[in-house]
């Protein structure tokens, strides 16, 4: 019996209540699935978004919510000249609508559905946005890029975007643990699966959407997922982050009009779960609602590359930093390290400024040169001056498995015959060791320089820290334009 | 050793060369997972797809494309009126950029883009749309509803439409043929899958890309697989053909601006076909291109419900066709069924349009009664009709498993005791009896009735015909507004 003979009948439109549990019975399930006995997790997670009072909050997490913002925003003006960017709003551009939001770090505004596209692609070009560590996921990118854009579109108050801010977070983050790490390790891009559920659960929150409005915007993200990793390299992964923004966005927009979708749209037996994951764990989406927020785990990376390396950063600029360190006066610099490190990040001769992040030899380098470690330290320019490479050349690394990997072991031998040294037990930025409000404007004006003055750099980073406070959370994207 | 470790590594942005295979060796392979000795498929189909050329197509196949292209048009504009469309349109509508394209059916004229969306929603709407019976892939909804919608963003000439056409037909359902049935029984709604694949080569091939941009066309339509068969019976499933449509169209745009992708977005190891599907045949994609068309195996549906009844209607409407039937001599039908025809299709009392379509005794009667099946057909009102009711009442069933599929057995005996009967081998529309051109006109003119004048009807299925010919494939959607 082949699917051909029973395919018309459950494609007729628009089928509603009886009919559709008729039509859904027509469908077999899979060989060996287990009986549809799940709860009902889509309507469970809708009504609780529809439910959420901003009042429940507690004020830590709202502050997490607010680093997130004020990350996600260095982020996204900071990758905004990227030829990446480029190549999107020339190919894009054309189609755009009404100039209703900005492009972060731009001139140009598009409509808001192409900004939400677009600055989620910016913020991700560096792979320097934030990290929910227990599935990877990076949660900004998608919520963030499709509520700021929504917030240019329909005025909305600081204190409802930031809101509605942690409860998209919520929900993508709470998918995500319930699928990962199998669905990870298939191949999907788990940024760009999970967050069109997120973008969709924030938009739809502002949208005021009712409970089955907001399980079909579920459902609606849940037919739009994004993302595989053999896409990583390319220009294609930061494109995963934007598009999922701009999925869940359109999910929520069709939502508020009455499209319809399915209300089990996560767990069904066709649902989103089971298609693109060999395993899941519904009880992660619905357990603890409104108990414990997922936003509060949040981390930031201090430095534009794989966190592998970041120890020995960390460890080298603060040596970089103690009083009469000249970089001239190196005579050569001994690193133990994890395994891991020497694994991916290996290369003792980077010829270009990309290959430079998979060369801790350069980064120790560059660190001890500049005293910071930012985009500009990944250049071409930067890997290729002799200083750095002379600094380079003094740079021995041994692997040791009993260094833990946000751990680093380094000595820094000078040409007096004097000797310094460093552990670090936590990296910065690692969930033991979270980066602190001045780290984080730091990494926010290293991101800004070259875009935005310094003092609107300053002027922006106040109006994310006072979001809750602000009428219109659309002052964050204004200020930010380019 | 969990990814989190392995991942910023992979994640820096705009790899390209000897970079790009030294992150895609950071990764591991799962467990299990086959050596990649397989070709390079995705630029085999890339190569070809830019390599082809229009005179090389036989007129045979050239003539399915234009029937193809004929039956979409018309479904394209049955479908403009319905609440689905409604909906959409009042959702995204306000994002849409320039009227640069025609909304089938409709007055409004939307970006390129969103038209592309629109009509391939509207197209798959009453599910009545072509259907590659292979995989019951529906080709046209997302191929030609992005190629319409390009042709009026950028002149191309007719031939060059119907051939990129009849390439974007090809991809899409030679990358069906390597993932069914296995893709589908795991939940995914093929026509959504794959035919971002099939937009992102018919709009490449129009936008003159390079090799490697085809490639990375493609690349960025395998991350942007759309929909979930959870979803049938709502509207969401026709959305699912739609923004197919437009997210290879997208693709292809993105491409031809050097937005960069692998160039083994099918084939590798984390790549398109091993994470949605757990079977793949590459052969079927790389062998024999250009020697066969998959488009020449393409079925029409001659009536707008599923294929299982269309027997018992087909034989209804001959033996209506008799000269001197009066329905209002019927005393009663006998029908010999294939036994999946009560199962699916065994409602007894339909109480809505929609019910009307699950229900064979309603399709007969309505056949008997009206001389044609078409939406029509599946009103509410018809269904409430009591002379239809009455007709109905009239019909029983057997099953009988000697029956094959696309047969049936129809005896209706009349007041004056006399008995007419009409088996059917093979039902209109089948891969075996192929509707005729003047069949497929005639469904053209009822979906298009109360939408566009019969005239205008007319003129827009001569346009149809004479693609090849048409100096503007634009003519067609120009012909086609509302």
């Amino acid at each position: 019996m082949k699917p051909i003979n029973r395919r018309g009948f459950l494609a007729a439109s628009a089928l509603a209540g009886p009919l559709a549990e008729f039509a859904a019975s027509q469908t077999a399930p899979p060989a060996g699935a287990p009986a549809p006995a799940d709860p009902e997790v889509t309507r469970i997670l809708a009504r609780y978004v529809v439910a959420a009072r901003r009042e429940d909050v507690p004020a830590a997490v709202r502050k997490e919510g607010t680093r997130t913002l004020l990350n996600w925003v260095g982020c996204a003006v900071g990758g905004s000249r990227h030829e990446t960017l480029d190549a999107a709003i020339g190919a894009l551009g054309p189609f755009s609508g009404p100039a209703q939001a900005t492009v972060l770090g731009r001139k140009e505004r598009l409509d808001a559905l192409h900004a939400a596209l677009m600055n989620g692609i910016s913020s991700h070009i560096f792979d320097f946005d934030d990290t929910h560590p227990r599935t990877i996921v990076h949660p900004a990118g998608p919520v963030v890029s499709a509520l700021l854009a929504f917030s240019e579109y329909r005025p909305v108050s600081g204190a409802d975007f930031l809101h509605a801010l942690i409860l998209g977070v919520e929900v993508e983050c709470r998918i995500a643990n319930s699928v990962y790490p199998e669905h990870y390790d298939i191949g999907w891009h788990i940024t760009g699966t999970v967050g069109p559920f997120g973008a969709a659960a924030a938009v739809g929150k502002l949208l005021g959407l009712s409970e089955t409005q907001m399980a079909w915007a579920l459902g609606l993200a849940a037919v739009q997922p994004v993302g595989l990793r053999e896409m990583f390299g390319s220009m294609t992964k930061s494109f995963h982050a934007g598009r999922a923004a701009q999925n869940g966005f359109t999910a929520a927009l069709l939502a508020s009009r009455n499209f319809t979708s399915s209300v089990q749209g996560i767990e069904a037996l066709r649902g989103w779960a089971r298609v693109v994951s060999t395993a899941h764990k519904f009880g992660e989406i619905t357990n603890g609602l409104g108990d414990h927020f997922e936003i509060s785990t949040n981390t930031y990376k201090p430095f534009p590359c794989g966190i592998v390396i970041h120890p020995a950063i960390d460890a080298c600029l603060q040596l970089r930093a103690q009083p009469g360190l000249d970089p001239r006066q190196v005579e050569r610099v001994e690193l133990r390290v994890n395994p891991l490190v020497l694994e991916l990040t290996g290369k003792k001769t980077p010829q270009s400024g990309l290959d430079g992040k998979f060369s801790v030899y350069h980064a120790v380098a560059a660190a001890l040169a500049f005293g910071r470690v930012g985009e500009p330290q990944f250049s071409d320019q930067t890997v290729r001056d002799p200083a750095v490479i002379a600094l380079r050349e003094r740079v021995t690394a041994v692997v040791d498995p009993a260094i833990a990997q946000d751990q680093v072991r380094v000595a820094i031998i000078l040409k007096d015959g004097s000797r310094l040294e460093k552990s670090i037990e936590h990296a910065v930025g690692s969930e033991k060791n979270p980066m602190t409000d001045a780290q984080l404007e730091a990494k926010f004006s290293g991101l800004a320089e070259g875009i935005l003055t310094p003092d609107r750099a300053r002027k922006l980073m106040d109006l994310c820290w006072s979001i809750e406070k602000l009428p219109q959370a659309s002052q964050v994207a204004v200020g930010a334009a380019g």
